[in-house]
């Protein structure tokens, strides 16, 4: 297994940021990945029937032919932009695909930001030369801090490990701290390994990365209408699938883990652990229900052990038959509620105790079946009202 | 149709409030109702799976004969305590019958406030004798203060109107702020008419009202243990069934209105349109998915016309076809949005009037079906996340 390093090179990836002036101050707007012929690409989208116009245009241009090129701009997420929004980033990607000679199904187009405003496609146009000539394989960083849109940080995470002689490389960057919650694709994330995958290896990777991570977080419950999730294997190293997909779920995880810590406002970073369910589904549709619950999250803004509001969250999660006779409650390895009820040895200074750390894990054990899972989300704060409250002004 | 008026008794019903002390200082924690012999009572309550000890007694009382009181506590919830929860409540059931000279089957109990703890039985005994020596019919406005919680204002409605040469009332209370979604029973509330209504009439008139009042309304998407519902019919006078049950569920509505006025943090009363949807059900899943977004609640916050985030809850929620482009969307008068995408004659200028009332109307046009419905809301403030971060200390 690998370990956890500075994002390190991708064989077969060059990147490039820069500004398109979308921000109307001085920041990295523009990310722009150019991807080696022979290289695989999967990708995820979101599944909100208003999704913006690069979702719709990326989607159809990955179904045409290999992917040679995406752009990806911050602070104008081209929705609800209607035809003219479509038409909008097919011209951002012809003027790409003009500029490095490729066919402009060839571009996949990503933006995120602000809803209902038009892309300046002209500025996005002015910025593709310096762009195009300023790609480099060490620019990943860049790329990461030009994504961001209410991130405080930037996001990445590369994972080395070796294979016989060969070194096999899995580095992805993200962005997203808003409009989470653990339903596919829920932000913008770039993997990327050198390894080689078969396209339908590679699909089902992403999947099965997908599934354990960036499904598997919440912030607050609203999906996006831009969110896309994106593997690319160059093919220029060759790994077993079972270990690369282990090595590109941990990536993933990671990667989800840096959005929730970074969640709009948060304080606190939760691990919701659903154990002894009926099935998977059941585990996640209790997570769900506690980790959008805003009584949950300001109980946990508040460092207050309230743990009927978890217990409610619990009961009305609405899957299966649920004896709550037969559940406990663990804040990190305080046992709160045993059998449904307030445990002999529960006091209210153990729960304070648990929930005033920054980092918090909340254990429901549903005494059931043999499902378990985890999940990751935070709290609810002012901030996290100030940020959304003024997000435009 | 019959006029709001105060509140007016109702013949066949008598009431008191007290205090148990519960709250720690001098308010009013106790209601008791005594209900009139061959009166009927329908009720509904929480689908909770984690529902509180006063409402499994209370479903099981209400199986075994004719309700004749009600007792009712605020400041404590009796929920998540288990089998001494329930002895609990058939203590006090118990302790009031034997007072009143009825079987304790005939006493229904009702909780509400902090979940986990355990219920201050021998404090709510002593004041049984005050109550029960304080009966009177005009006691409605005490009793709607005495149930309070995090309600800033009691809250209460009456109807009268007439047939003939009599005149009918219907008069209701409630409480509720918080942890309130669009779902069957969200709060407390105690109708009560001195009409006559056979007992399975009065429980579809029950499930007419509360389907177009309190399961319309939205707080923040929580759901409580101990919500329930109640609909008292004295038998003292006679209603046309069409008749009574349009004014019940005026009077609902209005209870269901009040809640959301008074809703925990609230600076804005919002008024959910649904229209040409394919179902009902479409209307209440969209509503939900708008409703309780945290996203366009601190948008409504700021009197931010942010209608991307409308769109993007629209999007997700998920049920039967929605085809974008024939959605339209209007804050108040305003068309903000037209077949999906941003109206031309829409300006920054009016979206940001229509935001900045105190009650604001989304109209969400599917031009797709020919259901219609109405729901209530409310936006997330800075004082939710206080009132709700520091409700137990």
């Amino acid at each position: 297994m690998g370990n956890l390093l500075e994002l390190l090179p991708v064989d077969g990836i060059r990147l490039a940021a820069g500004s398109a002036g979308i921000y109307g101050k001085p920041r990295d707007d523009l990310a722009l990945f150019e991807i080696c012929d022979g290289a695989g690409t999967s990708a995820v989208f979101t599944r909100n029937r208003f999704c913006a116009a690069p979702v719709t245009v990326a989607r159809d241009h990955l179904k045409r032919g290999p992917a040679r090129y995406f752009l990806v701009n911050a602070g104008n997420a081209n929705a609800g932009t209607g035809a003219r929004g479509v038409d909008d980033a097919m011209q951002v990607c012809a003027a790409l695909a003009d500029r490095a000679g490729c066919a402009p199904e060839a571009v996949l187009p990503f933006s995120t930001g602000v809803i209902g405003e038009y892309l300046p496609v002209d500025n996005i146009c002015r910025a593709l030369p310096g762009l195009v000539g300023n790609l480099a394989d060490d620019a990943w960083p860049d790329c990461a801090r030009a994504v961001m849109t209410t991130d405080t940080r930037p996001k990445g995470c590369s994972v080395q490990f070796a294979v016989g002689e060969e070194t096999v490389t899995v580095t992805g960057i993200a962005k997203g701290a808003g409009m989470i919650k653990p339903d596919m694709a829920t932000m913008l994330a770039f993997v990327a390994t050198d390894a080689a995958v078969s396209q339908g290896a590679l699909d089902r990777m992403l999947k099965t990365a997908a599934d354990q991570s960036f499904n598997r977080i919440c912030v607050d419950g609203d999906t996006s209408t831009n969110d896309a999730c994106v593997l690319i294997a160059t093919g220029k190293r060759a790994a077993a699938y079972e270990q690369l997909e282990a090595i590109v779920t941990e990536v993933c995880i990671e990667l989800a883990r840096e959005i929730v810590r970074d969640a709009e406002g948060a304080t606190k970073f939760v691990t919701i652990r659903v154990e002894n369910a009926g099935s998977e589904a059941e585990c996640a549709a209790i997570a769900e229900a506690v980790s959008t619950s805003p009584l949950v999250k300001t109980a946990l803004f508040a460092s207050d052990p309230n743990w009927g509001r978890i217990l409610a969250a619990v009961g009305r999660s609405g899957t299966g038959e649920l004896d709550i006779n037969r559940v406990s409650l663990y804040l990190d390895d305080v046992c709160v509620v045993r059998n449904g009820t307030r445990a002999g040895d529960y006091t209210e200074e153990k729960g304070t105790a648990a929930m005033q750390k920054d980092e918090i894990g909340i254990r429901i054990d549903l005494n059931k079946g043999n499902a378990s899972a985890c999940y990751w989300t935070c709290d609810l704060s002012h901030d996290y009202v100030t940020i959304n409250a003024e997000y435009r002004t």
